[in-house]
């Protein structure tokens, strides 16, 4: 029987060419799996037909939205997930979803291959591979790109040469991943890293700096998961969409960054995610206000290791899943309002409120009403710098 | 001989009557210390005199600014010093340095008490009594408003009783600390989450909503230290001036934050930090474009640390010491320019250039002149995935 | 009504002489309750007795041993707790349990107050007090040592006049603390450091100096839990007895270290725990064959925190719970056979069996059948080395 | 100009037999380096000659004992370093000063090639070449076991052939790496992890379980560093070496563990160390006497961190440097004398004495003298438990 490749397929000229190009150099049959995780641009209809024009056998779309609203961008928002204290990880999110669907196609159509359209110095290939290795360790995987050392101006001459149905004539500058929690961009001249970016290069997100009026919002939490925007239930998927478009058109969430990659290297990246970003910043600040002080300080490292982890192309790892149990367990009362003024590139908040606070009027004021017994300070003071004390009596002494 | 305190005098109410009831509760000569960290407002002698006109034997003024700068500020800048990932330490840089003044006081008149202005459920009581404590555990420590519960009412009672010098008519609504790396405020209505900050407490910023034209800024670090702004050499106590005054006139720097503070209750916070904010952000990106990888990532680690301990009224504590020769070990190659963007409350960094950059173009490059060997990733990517690889396959076949 | 006091009985001289004190001081009835946790000695209806003999309105003894070795003994060896990496935290692990039922003995018998005999330098006035603090605040504490100044001597005389059925007599110069997790010893002697401990203070463990056959044993963990030794089914409770007489016998679980307390000093401690020893031990191989790599890596930082946090008295803590889901969920794996040799004061692990093991024979063996591709290796080191090559490379430039 | 290859040579099969085949494979000329680290066994004047003998057209010995204790060894013990909480990095420390020489070697005689015996499985590999990446990046490297599928019965065969002056009669069936600070051993009935070792495998360890007198040691630390024993002044290396006799003479510091190799299998591992466990035992009590407890707590996570970083073949990496600043900061105190009974497999401190401890006895006691005030643990207690009371409130109201 003849063997099947499963193709992750974008419908762009790269992966439309490999279509063709797999099935000679491995005599395979071509099965292309476009995975929809809220990519935008072109219909997924089209998309399909183009696979099929190219020479796949079969051509699957996967609407994939929802689940990767739920299941992968809001456990980051819960994480807090910031790559580099910047980054919400919105690329390394969705190759685990695209895995899975991979894997789900492949065993549907009896695939022995993967393929995918990553080059070899990108955390992407490291996502596909790692995450295929835990879920379907049998599958072999070929990157053409990588492993046939495959560029742009070969994959043009290809699809000329064979007539293959892509419009090759603009060839636009950059090089865009997006889903719904985010969009990342890279281009030649950003790759000098003293070069600001451009406004062109921008898409989810309006110019922060042209003068306009506020957006207020309020978005609701039910154990760190965002369930109503101004008091409308929502979907994970509708909560990223609307804020998405809402903090977008404030110029919130873009991000430029020098940034460490797993293969080793630094490179210079330009993000759009005002979602994400509005979310995570809303879900910090409620955390502030429900979490305890010695959770919420061990929750950072958690926080880091999650946000590294899964950078890393480790989603599909045991590590991610004990850190997930941890999460779950302090967002029992991370549940509440923040209301959050949206202008000018910045997510503000301005307001919380929650039955689960753990904070206390009583104990906080300074007004009248205050309970805090001050007369408890003074022994917990010395007591607390004792060590301090003991130790700076030591080093003077010497 | 008569015994000697030694008052941590600010020129405010509470401190000024502390001058004479210290005196009265003790027999004590009280000697009023004011140190200059940069908190503007009234004339240094103005206040000099008041202590006297109070009934300090004698009066002090330290100007610490430099100081306070150099050795308080910058360590934090260089640790990325955000507690809580948002405040950048203003009142807890400034106590160490106060005790460390009170300190030499004691010493040059003989006194064997000090006393501070705090209350029993802030914070700063800690600093300033661990401080002392590490600095010089023989000194008694009496706190007024906490050891003898005086509030301000009894303040302005036993002020206009005395007759002293002090107008207590108009009274702020706003308590506030402030010094050169930024300002705190808190005020009664406030203590309700939900309310939001009014335009009315700022000092240090202009409305960022206004709109108004951008300023470019270039920062230039040496290991780390910011040494000049536009080309021009500045001392650290320059560096946060003059980006106070840039930041601060595009509304960068504001914090409205829900804290834990020490004392184990959560508080409600504004803060205003332009300088502290604009010269952090400007840090962190240098080191993302300098510091490894696994260096960058074991940081953020120390970093929270070296905040938190801060915080915790731990400066004079071997532990930051510690932390501090980790930093200074970091900081070698944290050296280049970092440009950026003031506007509309944001500092938003656009450009970056080091001679001592890890950013290799040569490797980074998706363009000509490539030199990052693909080939190698393969073997790589085996290896990285092979641990989650093996787990996932245990926990499947179970 | 009149007020009732419930207090932790030990049937010592400390605490019964707290009994007609307490009503004296307080005006109210006492309750004695006493908790078994394996601390051996006096039979619990003597001690029961005597509470009532000397003024307890009401005496309760709790058998909590099964409980005590399930939800507290058993989360401390699936955490591999080890305070300062060599205490398994006998009397931290006791005290919550405790506190749990002093608060039911207050719900029961209409109880205000709380009393326990701790001194105020001690870990465990803090353990019972944000204990009971976290689970009925509304409780008064009462801790007669500390907060009456209440010395030894001081109750020899009050029990002399007062006539109590306490034989004062002869008087241990060992301060002791034990229950089936382990025992505590503190004397004059070793407050001097450079001491050693001399073998009249042991009574878990004999000398392990001794020449005696070895004793092989194998435990059964499922889980994380052990629940067979030797192939016989035992309950935690049983496990920990079983393991205490067989390790004990052998000298295991001897320490003897300078410890950090909660409340700022150091102090001298030794500390017999064989069984606790033998099963943290066999624990920690079990996870070095079951658990994956990096989980084993953060799970270290896991483990640490958990000791600490549990030995400053939080055990009630949102923070341990969190920290247990985890653990939880790392444990999953965890179940296996360990075979280990009792002997000379070693527990030493021999032989690891599991089902779920990590260790794959084909992929380790350097002998016929090894499945492990070295060619990959070489891919892997490049890239696993490239951001140390590239920093090496630039620091060499300057 | 001929190429050259610097081979680091041991004596054995492997790198013998690789001399005339790297000679033969790649046309260069091959130069022998024999460093010195302690590993005893042949005589390495012999071993010199060897290498001629088989072709090397130089070969050099290089005495590196002393700095390899020094500089190698002796950070590990101030880091407590321990893989996985057991293994003193033996092998992993050798590493990264061989390559040091092997580099001078290239260096001094112009060899562009590095070659090592190393198999593509094992983390030496990762140690040589990522150690020589960064010190000296230009060197191509070829590890013949991996590189060209070389196998033990190949090289046989080729020596046999060659008539090369090596012995293969009689095959040890150990795997043995030994330096001054330790030894490895692997072998093929122990890669089934339930078989326990036998007697026969270890040379620097006498059987613990065999009657003997015990030992008592006294070892002096100067800042972290072993400077005396029983008295008498030793340099780094005969501190070493005078403990490896004296702890392998009682059975000290045998290790039987399974371990996560940085290539991402699981292996099982013997070790004997006995001068490095007695040494690191010492250091960590003379560590809890003299360092602060937030240094402490904190220090523990950075000596994992080291651990891992040493093992994982990044010795040349910047994060090591830092790591060791914070490390060289915490030692400055860690000065005295610890005393230890040597017996039975164990290394137990038995006391300790320094002029810069922390433990203060006029704190610590419970007898006359106690100046610790207790009056102050009230207030301690309050607010330390103040945040978890809180939480728990909240979390019964729900």
């Amino acid at each position: 029987m003849t063997e099947r490749v499963i193709l992750a397929y974008s419908g762009g000229l790269d992966t439309s060419v490999a279509i063709p190009y797999l099935a000679e150099k491995t005599g395979a049959e071509v099965i292309a799996v476009a995975v929809d995780v809220g990519q935008g641009g072109e219909d997924m209809e089209a998309i399909r037909k183009r696979a099929l024009a190219c020479g796949a056998i079969e051509a699957e779309l996967v609407d994939a939205k929802e689940e990767f609203a739920a299941d992968y961008c809001l456990p980051a928002v819960r994480a807090n997930a910031l790559y580099m204290d910047r980054y919400p990880l919105v690329s390394a999110l969705s190759r685990p979803l695209i895995v899975k669907h991979l894997v789900a196609a492949a065993a549907k159509h009896g695939g022995t291959i993967v393929s995918h359209g990553c080059t070899g110095k990108g955390n992407d290939q490291v996502r596909f591979e790692v995450g295929i290795g835990a879920l379907a360790p049998q599958l072999k995987v070929i990157a053409p790109a990588r492993d046939y050392a495959w560029t742009r101006d070969r994959a043009i001459e290809y699809a000329e040469a064979k007539g293959l149905p892509i419009d090759v004539s603009h060839r636009s500058p950059y090089s865009v991943d997006q889903n719904l929690f985010g969009r990342a961009v890279e281009t030649g001249f950003l790759e000098d890293i003293w070069n600001g970016p451009i406004e062109d290069i921008y898409s989810y997100t309006h110019n922060p700096a042209v003068a306009r009026d506020a957006d207020e919002v309020i978005i609701t939490f039910d154990q760190g998961v965002p369930v109503a925007i101004d008091g409308e239930t929502v979907t994970p998927l509708q909560a990223i969409t609307e804020l998405n478009r809402r903090a977008g058109a404030q110029g919130v969430g873009r991000i430029d960054m020098v940034e460490d990659r797993l293969v080793g290297i630094k490179s210079r990246e330009i993000y759009e995610a005002p979602g994400a970003i509005a979310l995570i910043t809303a879900h910090q600040e409620l955390e502030n206000v429900t979490v305890e002080r010695d959770v919420a300080r061990f929750k950072r490292s958690v926080d880091q290791r999650w946000g590294e982890l899964v950078y890393d192309g480790l989603w599909y790892s045991p590590l991610r899943q004990s850190l997930d149990a941890f999460i779950a367990e302090t967002q029992k009362h991370v549940s509440g309002e923040i209301r959050m003024t949206l202008h000018g590139g910045r997510a503000v908040v301005t307001g919380r409120r929650s039955e689960s606070s753990l904070y206390n009027f009583d104990l906080a004021t300074y007004d009248e009403g205050d309970k805090f017994d001050q007369s408890l300070a003074r022994g917990f003071v010395e007591l607390w710098g004792l060590p301090s004390r003991l130790a700076a009596h030591r080093d003077a002494g010497k």
